[in-house]
């Protein structure tokens, strides 16, 4: 029996690679030799570098190096970011989590207030990075404390913010407000012959009430009285910026993903995808699930948005397409929605399993995740093949 | 495909025969023509007498008429009380619910202090259903709100307890709290020729740190500071009860079932069994597993107690003996406790799982117990099957 454990990170409780272990523990104790083969996903958001970096580290001909860089946090301090370099084809890639640089997690960013955070770092590494000679990126989105429409982003690259007596504003929400003009001139040429590819699994416009701000700014801290104004100055410094460049991005579907950086990134000729399914490429999980019986996929917590591209999905069709003709996929949850369940049966035909065994809080859950993993996993296994033991 | 259902209730949340619908909601879900065969289980407490009634009414040549009888509730006023005539064998039986006439349940018992509380009740049916010609009776213990070491029952079936100015006591903990002597003699005599089988899954003695009132009465209403009073009391009732009869039974196991019920019926000739494997027997569960694949069981709450004697225990036994030589035993419950599965592993080798999709308080586990079981009973009815699809 051939099991491919490909689960997303169970946010604020286990990484994907923790819940791969915790999974490994318990069909270890049914399964002692079936072949388990391990590909921790991620949906462009934290854990997408770990995730490809591992895979990398893992199978052949994709070799993975883990690098740092300094450049500017959310608050405008420098400090170390990690990426990578990956082989991807005949190219050498980058492999950028803005979180990394900009993350919601880290409380330096967190420490200045949302209006005067700013994406410049992340277009300082890109910039760094086009020095060094790399073209082709790919840019995990999610897990941003900003909320800059990517003004920051696009300032390390060039573009010139300008406010009143003709001076530079900072690129950030509260310097936006003072915009008057764009000037575009600067923005760094060699990004014509990149490469950019965007992993989100946000479909969110950049303005509006779906947009960033609306659904994303308040848990970075924007004051719901403060949201219609936040937008306001978003959506007027896009109209400069675009009638400056004469391209539209606006609303195209992800412009709204990290705080706006989808946006920049797309008005600069990126190409938005989704998340899970470019991570599942690049780590090869369409090739790690050949002959493959059983996939067991998972997230924090699953509803009818996990059938809306989210890592589990693009799991369980990857391993459907590359798996045995009888190939199970099951999900294991931290908390699978009732009500959805109807939904996800037509995905997950192996069954959506809860971690959780009995009543229980939602801390204790998250405590005691890797035990109640490994239960879960176990109790699966043994029900699956009761006829193989 | 065939399946046996047979869980207990769930306590305080449904029937065993509500379990059995909801299991089979969800099952028929996937396997819309397996074979289902529904024996709601119990244990000797409340709802063995559904069960048993139950099974006759589905299962040839075992009738099953309910009757009702009036007799004294445990606060001493005449109530209508359930029990159930049997065929059993060549005999007519009675099944005798105690928890029907002096249940912890009904507010009426537990408006009066338990201290006043009396089993008369149970020892009247007993007289009437002698006067009827009745020799065999299947008594299930559990869910009194009792703890008069059985004196209540022994006064009704002719046993006179006797106080200061030789009057007689009332046989509650607060009169035998004056007992001075006991007379035996006029103890009805056609108990002789009785066959009485106990059913419960306490193994308690009588008195003591393990006996009725130090692990039972609190939950009764008995004050922690008045114990050892009550065990006192308790135990001198049954020193001179035990003189007169020359019999014993104070420290058999079961003895302090019921609030001393168990004792009482013990000391007059019954014997005392599994519940839960006694119910089996009159529901005729090994027949009923008989070319079955799948038993799916379960209860309120699972850990290890559930090993010694309970209903998924008992269920899981029989249907090993009974079933295919493959048979998967699923046991599905309000709670498994985590620390107990890995020694509920052996008896279930199908699986043990919860029915709470996530964190969740238990009330909510409660009111939502048929949505959630029978969305459980699909969820494993899938990864069980998903060759067979």
């Amino acid at each position: 029996m051939k099991i491919i454990l490909a689960p997303d990170s169970f946010k604020g409780s286990l990484s994907a690679e923790g819940v791969c272990d915790a999974l490994q523990i318990g069909l270890r104790r049914v399964l002692p030799d079936a072949e388990i083969v391990r590909r921790p996903m991620a949906d462009g958001g934290e854990g997408t570098l770990d995730a490809i970096v591992g895979a990398a580290s893992t199978s052949a001909g994709m070799g993975a190096r883990r690098k740092q860089a300094l450049v500017r946090n959310a608050a405008g301090q420098s400090a170390e970011a990690g990426y990578a370099l990956i082989r991807h084809g005949i190219y050498e890639a980058a492999v950028i989590e803005v979180a990394q640089i900009v993350g919601i997690e880290d409380a330096h960013n967190m420490a200045v207030p949302v209006g005067d955070r700013s994406s410049y770092g992340v277009g300082e590494l890109i910039r760094l990075l086009l020095a060094e000679g790399i073209r082709h990126f790919f840019i995990g989105l999610g897990g941003t404390s900003t909320n800059d429409g990517g003004a920051g982003l696009l300032a390390a690259l060039g573009v010139k913010f300008i406010g009143t007596f003709r001076r530079e504003i900072v690129p950030s929400p509260n310097g936006l407000a003072k915009l008057i003009s764009v000037d575009v001139t600067g923005l760094d040429a060699r990004l014509v012959d990149c490469e950019i590819t965007l992993l989100s699994d946000v479909n969110n416009p950049l303005t509006g009430e779906r947009g960033a701000t609306a659904i994303f700014g308040p848990q970075k801290g924007v004051a719901m009285h403060d949201v219609s104004k936040v937008d306001a100055v978003i959506a007027a410094y896009a109209d400069r910026l675009e009638a400056a460049l004469q391209r539209h991005a606006k609303d195209k579907p992800g412009a709204g993903a990290a705080g706006g950086l989808g946006y920049a990134l797309q008005l600069i000729g990126a190409k938005f995808e989704s998340g899970a399914q470019t991570v599942a490429r690049l780590i090869g999980l369409a090739d790690a699930c050949k002959g493959a019986d059983w996939l067991i996929t998972g997230e924090g917590r699953s509803d009818e948005q996990t059938l809306l591209g989210k890592t589990p999905f693009a799991a369980a069709q990857i391993a459907r397409e590359h798996g045995n003709k009888i190939l199970k996929a099951t999900l294991v949850s931290g908390g699978v929605e009732a009500g959805s369940l109807t939904a996800l049966n037509a995905t997950f035909n192996g069954g959506c399993f809860s971690i959780v065994p009995g009543p229980m809080a939602l801390d204790q859950a998250v405590i005691r995740a890797p035990e109640l993993l490994a239960n879960m996993a176990e109790q699966i296994a043994r029900i699956a093949t009761v006829r193989d033991r």
